[in-house]
């Protein structure tokens, strides 16, 4: 459909990667309702029928940036928690990239999922649907390598993955929002030191 | 100063904490952003200018919403763990009044500090120092019941103070955002509770 309401002999110029990457760091910034779409046209140099025809309106193109993310977090951390190495290892090099993520750029930045989509959720019943899915997707994944770890006798047979999965997954919920308030790495990973030997505790 | 910028015999009729209140429900559904001050004087019956003269501008209202949302929480915090019961028990006192207040109202809203203030933090200095001094104060909280445990023996001498403050926080942390997602009371007591006993445990 983009393709057909362009105007003829104006073929989209621009590269759409491109776009979407310098949209993504606009929201992930200020946020859906803290960006405008004048702002990614001027730093894009796309015009706004242009962003339109190839994206949508703003919340769709916020959304695309989001599942982009999005996206990239799962694979990370697929990659890092793939069972291969002993479960504290595996946790901790999760908890490590997180905060390598949430620290990257300039400015003290946090996870773009849960620093910016929590304010939308309450009056957008899809984007709360969104944030949620987020939320199962770490709990899922998280979950898992503590049943991994139980079943290969990493954890007793009587732990509790329920607690733990739900601890483990909550840190990186504090970590995501302590990044955004200024918190160092070294902060962040003397957090994580602390907080792993509770979640890996085989006794 | 309000005082004397308002036009001569024309006295301020509004009750200001009955605006702060409308203007703190705006602010807690969709953020500082995602709320204008058009939309605050249409709920209020209250003029820009008459808002502007007794609460400055958009932000400062915001902000003030938010210090108002806080020191209550501060309050009912230090009341819920003040030492008189159990570690358990008031730990537990501690997180369902938080999902109490989270899911209080006809839509899911979680935290009002934790769901709006990270969108606003990485480009406001003042903000993020803002959300710092949040989530500072709960761990003070936290950390200083932990202590107090291990002073009276709930907890063993050994026991790290913080890891267990960490993931306490972050438990909070987590609801805050879960409860913002659409979890329900049942989930998040769930949560809750499979998580308690790790962090109370006095092995």
């Amino acid at each position: 459909m983009p393709q057909e309401n362009r105007p003829r002999g104006r073929p989209r110029t621009f590269d759409a990667d491109a776009v979407l990457a310098i949209a993504q760091d606009a929201f992930w910034r200020r946020g859906l309702a803290g960006v405008s779409l004048d702002e990614v046209s001027a730093a894009t140099g796309v015009a706004r029928p242009g962003l339109a025809a190839a994206f949508g309106d703003k919340r769709a193109l916020y959304l695309r940036t989001i599942d982009a993310f999005t996206a990239q977090m799962d694979v990370a951390a697929r990659t890092l928690m793939g069972g291969s190495r002993p479960l504290r290892v595996e946790l901790g090099a999760f908890f490590t990239g997180a905060v390598d993520l949430y620290l990257a750029g300039d400015e003290p930045r946090g996870c773009m999922a849960l620093c910016t989509l929590p304010v939308e959720a309450a009056d957008d019943p899809e984007i709360r649907v969104r944030l949620g899915a987020v939320l199962n997707r770490t709990d899922a994944l998280l979950q898992a390598r503590f049943q991994l770890a139980r079943a290969r006798g990493e954890l007793p047979a009587r732990t509790n993955i329920a607690g733990r999965g739900a601890l483990a997954a909550a840190l990186l919920h504090s970590v995501a929002i302590r990044a955004r308030a200024g918190a160092g790495r070294a902060t962040l990973l003397a957090m994580i030191r602390a907080a792993l030997p509770l979640l890996c505790r085989a006794d």
